[in-house]
């Protein structure tokens, strides 16, 4: 029977975590690298908001932290599409009612290490891991690299890191095959700011996640509760349009007037910010194990840190711990197994969600200004609401239903991508998109 | 222009590496972590002889090698196969008169090191890398750890050190976008020696590559100059049947007599070599990028380690060599543009034929076993045959295709696979194989 479980790292995933470890009686110990939140300012420019979507409400109300975390987030009910062209379009990300939150990161985190300690957990903060010994069992940090080695057993640790997890490197590099792939995308991304109006109202639609889509770039803007809106550019690191070409103010502010001049006019600051705010790169982990026998287990971005394209990094990082929790119950508290069936099940879908983000990076950028699948997306929505339970797109399967496995999400939306690419081929689609034939065709295939 | 270059690593790839660049008058310097061969004993048990084919053999002939090795070479037209029941079959591996080469690691390395020292290398043992540091142009090595730092400067260095490349990981810690992943297949290998029989003959028929499949695993064995053969056991770590499995001499000697009975016969020191040879694991190593601007890149394993089941390891990294020595001529030593183009060029064919061996694992240990996938080698030899530009077997454009690139082979390979399932399911066709009605399906897809 274990006692004590140790946990690196306090960011959403590990504070969540500390919650649920708590309730059921463990001594929690949780120590982050950097300083408390709650005490020191956060740098800006670094992933500011996030989308909380089902399946980390789910995993909020567990811990009854899911109408407190709404009432501090800003519903976006579709993509607010910005075409070059001046004109623009609303699509709805789900049915009538469904929608995704707008939240900060930093006021998220805040409350669930607040919670945490409530609950008795506690934090120990600018505590930088250095080593964990799995043969003597001792978890070194590196404030204690001069002092007499104040080293402690512990019983189980968890390292919920983040994608560049010291727990994480430590585990691989005592590990005689540990599976590991980090991958950069060839964009980074750069965020600014769109101020309220002068008349201290939201400068945009505020119900919406707005998106510049501009093939191999684009632009996007999350709302704020201070009425501000954070964008974000996602943009080539080298290329013809790239951060390496805009290196003067002059070819900023000329790239941005000519391909995102409405947003330039919301955001007078944008020339500073884009060389005061820092270039951040976008990669992708996957490893394998993710746990060492009843002793160790990677958790969130650690284990499988992914592209924000799909809004789900905090989402899956959060599933990640309600799911740990439930076979918790199962494996009546035997850690051996629960961690074996914790990696079986999340292994895969962690794999799936890893590359469902880096598609809906295409599909943001690119698809979006294209007619023909904002004319999919209405066949697919069309379909959703006369069959919700034969046809769910694949973007509600991943956001609004948290019972369907990312793996089988991913599965199911090949399948259906693989039809829809046929119904879009059909001759006049775009006259007889809502007839009857053209709804036999994709059920007939949907039942073959 | 560059004078001076400096190689970590003097094994197959960096003394070829070595000889290629000294033949062009750069004053050649290489660092070996272990100590020199010629003089100390090797280990046993860890690849002992490996696979020469006609990518090698051309690199080889330009320094002038590939007689010489040809003559200490064992010539393997096809493979051997041992089924279970005790029935046997000969798969030739190519056309008549082709071959692959069985030849010693050690041999043909100490020879490729004797060569390059006659050039003017000058090869450093018992040098271990520490530091890169790219900014201020210097090396540094273990054994200087403790003196006054003899750091130098130097033109252009070669990571030519193997799947665990110490120059890679100096390159990744000093980059900010480093794409990396590590693979390791459930599989690991155990060497095991077939002796020469009484009256001093090779104990199994000496010009093939012998292999006893068995679905999840097989035996190997390659002749050796000495008349001994080396036999390679490829086994799961873990499960049913696998090294975990087999902890005691009771359980080697049952399951090596129940699944390689005419083997055991042939080794009698198994058991004994089972338990003292190590286990060793077999990964794949992919990344990016392989070069920085003009002062350094990747060669052989080092930036493209992969499973031995194509026999082309050694192959590629030879073929590295022959493609950077073309490239010197084409841009009149330019290293910026040599650097970027080897990098350009090499990195899709190290995918590819990284993934190519992976699928020859099931092919070899599984398929081999298989009369209709005999029966589907048939074919496709006798459509080379009568078509030897139309239709190249995958294995030969890997193997006896040396103009033929990897990326190419492995694509015009999933394409031939994809006509030769719908041949293979084609009603009788084992009856009516050589008819032209199934030549001209073949012949037909092929145009189309």
């Amino acid at each position: 029977m274990k006692e004590n479980i140790t946990i690196i790292g306090a960011g959403l995933v590990g504070s969540l975590l500390s919650i649920y470890l708590s309730k059921r009686g463990y001594k929690v110990k949780v120590y982050e690298r950097r300083g408390d939140m709650r005490k020191e300012k956060m740098s800006a420019g670094r992933s500011i908001n996030l989308a909380l979507s089902d399946r980390g409400l789910l995993a909020l109300e567990k811990v009854g932290l899911a109408e407190e975390i709404k009432k501090i987030s800003i519903p976006m009910h579709g993509r607010y599409i910005h075409n070059l062209d001046g004109s623009s379009a609303f699509q709805p990300y789900g049915k009538e009612g469904q929608y995704i939150n707008s939240v900060s990161r930093g006021t998220l985190n805040m409350k669930l290490m607040d919670l945490a300690e409530e609950q008795g957990v506690e934090i120990y903060f600018n505590e930088k891991l250095s080593k964990i010994d799995w043969s003597n069992e001792v978890i070194e940090f590196e404030s204690n690299k001069n002092k007499p080695l104040p080293s402690f057993k512990t019983d189980l640790i968890f390292g919920a890191d983040g994608a560049f997890s010291a727990a994480r490197l430590q585990h691989q590099l005592q590990h005689g095959k540990f599976n590991y792939s980090q991958y950069y995308i060839d964009c980074g991304y750069k965020e600014l700011t769109i101020p309220p109006t002068s008349d201290g109202e939201f400068a945009m639609q505020v119900n919406a996640l707005h998106i510049w889509p501009r093939k191999d770039y684009m632009l996007i803007a999350l709302p704020n509760l201070d009425k501000t809106f954070t964008c974000t550019l996602f943009f080539p690191f080298e290329g013809e349009a790239s951060f390496e070409k805009l290196s003067t103010p002059e070819a900023v502010k000329s790239f941005f007037e000519r391909t995102f001049p409405d947003a330039v006019k919301l955001m007078p600051d944008y020339i500073n910010e884009f060389f005061t705010n820092p270039t951040s790169s976008l990669v992708t982990v996957k490893c394998f194990p993710w746990i060492r026998g009843d002793k160790f287990a990677l958790i969130g971005d650690a284990a499988h840190a992914i592209v924000p394209f799909f809004g789900q990094g905090m989402n899956c990082g959060f599933e990640d711990c309600r799911v740990l929790d439930e076979l918790i119950d199962k494996h009546k508290q035997d850690w051996g197994k629960i961690l074996k069936e914790y990696q079986t099940l999340r292994k895969p879908d962690g794999d799936a969600i890893a590359d469902l983000a880096i598609n809906n990076f295409t599909e943001m950028r690119d698809k979006t200004a294209d007619p023909k699948f904002l004319l999919q997306k209405k066949i697919e929505a069309r379909l959703h609401e006369k069959y919700p339970d034969k046809w769910i797109p694949a973007y509600s399967q991943v956001t609004f239903s948290p019972h369907i496995r990312y793996s089988e999400a991913l599965k199911r939306g090949q399948m259906q991508e693989a039809i829809m690419q046929d119904v879009m081929a059909m001759p006049g689609i775009e006259e007889k998109w809502e007839n009857v034939e053209v709804e036999d065709v994709i059920l007939r295939r949907l039942n073959s």
